[in-house]
């Protein structure tokens, strides 16, 4: 069955199980999961956040739910209408869209809030019922064709910048490809770095430029190419506590989004750099860390993601140095540098 | 001759002018034009900030001015080396790259001040002399092919979210098009709609993701399409004073740019809305005016690129009705309203 098909069986099914409920004599109810931070899970065999087993009910008994009850049906309704036509809104869109129902909300958080319990409740994505972020994905550069609608792209022959994911990433086909690995960096610059250095070719791989913190679509992405096409995935980034946890959150999913981190988290991941380590054994340019990046290095050392030797190990380090370097600092040594040398020798160890 | 031979040509005549000095036992200064606000000058003929007469001197007699005369030799060699091996780097790497010589800097500020200083004294731009910002341009949908290298690209195959401009946008050449104008917004929750409603079709043009802001690239993509292909285009951002600008500095420029605004403005571009006129007469959803927003607003109005009366009129409106509306708040009469009957009416108005 076809995502889309998945999404419209769900939503019919929310719809059926009020009318049955009412076909019943029985007050409509939903049974909501819980997003709570006590119900937010982290899976140590599958290597991401997940929820757990509790919920709540949302019922039309219950005056001070009746208000969010006929706003999610409201919203499934609309998404139906999204699905049923291929279109997409973006959640902005949908929170104005919402200003012509009875049951409007006051902002967008509210709205937001309603996309996410949609989500949890019918166990898919808010990508798959046509609710898209505002947000672009990352850049791909590399030698992998893929098929969006009736158009056949090759993200070696898209420009300089690459093939945009775009958010409908999941109506695109992997048609073809001539690649070994993926290699996804921090930021722009080291992606333009790596195209020009032809490291496409070097290390055979696909190119991502995650343009920091990584978006759905790009997460998604990723654990396509690794999960469809078998492909390792590195991640090279600023060595900070923001690109620790940029790699993280590719890696094992968040906490907020523990309901989809099984579409979105590629635990296989691997963190190429740039380490605590790095930074000494390549003596690198570095900035003093600041009280903000101790603060958050010592947030990570207990998160439960951060068990493991490797990242106890840079994490210490790192506050033990007070030092961090961001990936372009390579270019001390010359532009070539972290494709000629850095690059390699970090994917050797591996 | 093409850009990259005129920027060789530069270089060697800032060389020239300081051996040529040398070998007239003169002390070797270079004439820097001054970026100072008293010497940034609206240009009422051009509709665009250019930089007026005055110039300083950077003298090696001058104790003050050595270290920065070494710092534009150095950097100017670094940047012949990129221009001969046609690579570039961003404005970060070149950062650190200054670390391996004599006169580094003591932060990136300080390297970005000679880059305007090179860009100043030379009449060319940075990315002309090899040197990137770090900032994707924006994204393009629509039927225009162009040249990148040996690859060709066609817009409107692209995938859904488009072409993406690169740093290099003046290596690119455009090969052909079908397009009638050119239509940039200023969101991609904007461009997704647009292109979901077949906009590409319906208007017969170019779309053109924004972003926010617009970066250089974009703003040079934008002059080109126009210069260069005859496309009148027209601009359609949020309804504040921050979409305003946005569109007024692909227009006229921006005051710090004076010295490159030539390549860059698009004086003939037209803002198609959001005004506070279509709040009013679309009855759009709206947010007050902050505090901020009221100031800025009356910063603008004293700007001599919003002198003429639409700008006063429209400025003047939203400050007296105290309200700012986005663009996607259209969708509250649903997500076609805006390329069905907004856009038409607005284009027919023109």
């Amino acid at each position: 069955m076809n995502r889309r098909d998945l999404a419209l069986g769900k939503l019919r099914g929310l719809g059926n199980s009020i009318i049955d409920d009412v076909e019943n004599n029985m007050v409509p109810s939903i049974k909501v999961p819980s997003r709570g931070t006590s119900n937010i899970v982290y899976d140590e065999a599958k290597r991401y956040y997940v929820l757990g087993d509790r919920y709540g009910k949302r019922s039309l008994g219950n005056v001070k739910q009746i208000k969010k009850v006929a706003q999610m049906v409201s919203m499934g309704n609309f998404c139906k209408g999204l699905v049923n036509t291929e279109k997409t809104a973006t959640i902005r869109e949908m929170y104005y869209v919402s200003e012509g129902w009875d049951v409007d909300f006051s902002n967008q958080d509210e709205s937001n809030l309603i996309v996410e319990d949609l989500e949890v409740t019918m166990g898919i994505s808010r990508e798959d019922l046509g609710l898209m972020p505002e947000e672009d994905g990352a850049s791909v550069y590399g030698d992998l064709t893929l098929k969006d609608d009736d158009v056949e792209i090759n993200a070696i022959k898209s420009g300089k910048s690459g093939y945009s994911i775009s958010p409908t990433i999941d109506e695109i086909e992997f048609l073809d490809h001539g690649v070994e690995r993926v290699i996804a960096v921090e930021t722009m610059g080291m992606f333009h770095r790596m195209v020009q250095e032809k490291a496409y070719k070097k290390f055979n791989c696909l190119i991502v430029g995650l343009k920091g913190q990584a978006a759905r679509a790009t997460r998604r992405f990723i654990k396509r190419t690794h999960d469809e096409l078998g492909l390792p995935v590195y991640i090279c980034n600023d060595g900070d506590p923001w690109g620790f946890h940029i790699a993280m959150v590719i890696m094992s999913g968040s906490a907020k989004l523990a309901h989809v981190n099984h579409e979105l988290a590629t635990p296989d991941a691997k963190f190429l750099g740039v380490t605590a380590s790095d930074i000494i054994n390549y003596d690198l340019p570095t900035d003093n860390l600041k009280d903000i990046d101790v603060l958050r290095l010592k947030e990570l050392s207990k998160d439960p993601r951060y068990r493991d030797e490797f990242w106890q190990n840079e994490i210490k380090k790192m506050l033990k140095i007070g030092k961090k370097a961001e990936q372009q600092s390579f270019s001390k040594y010359g532009l070539e540098y972290v494709v000629e040398k850095y690059l390699p020798e970090k994917l050797d160890a591996m």
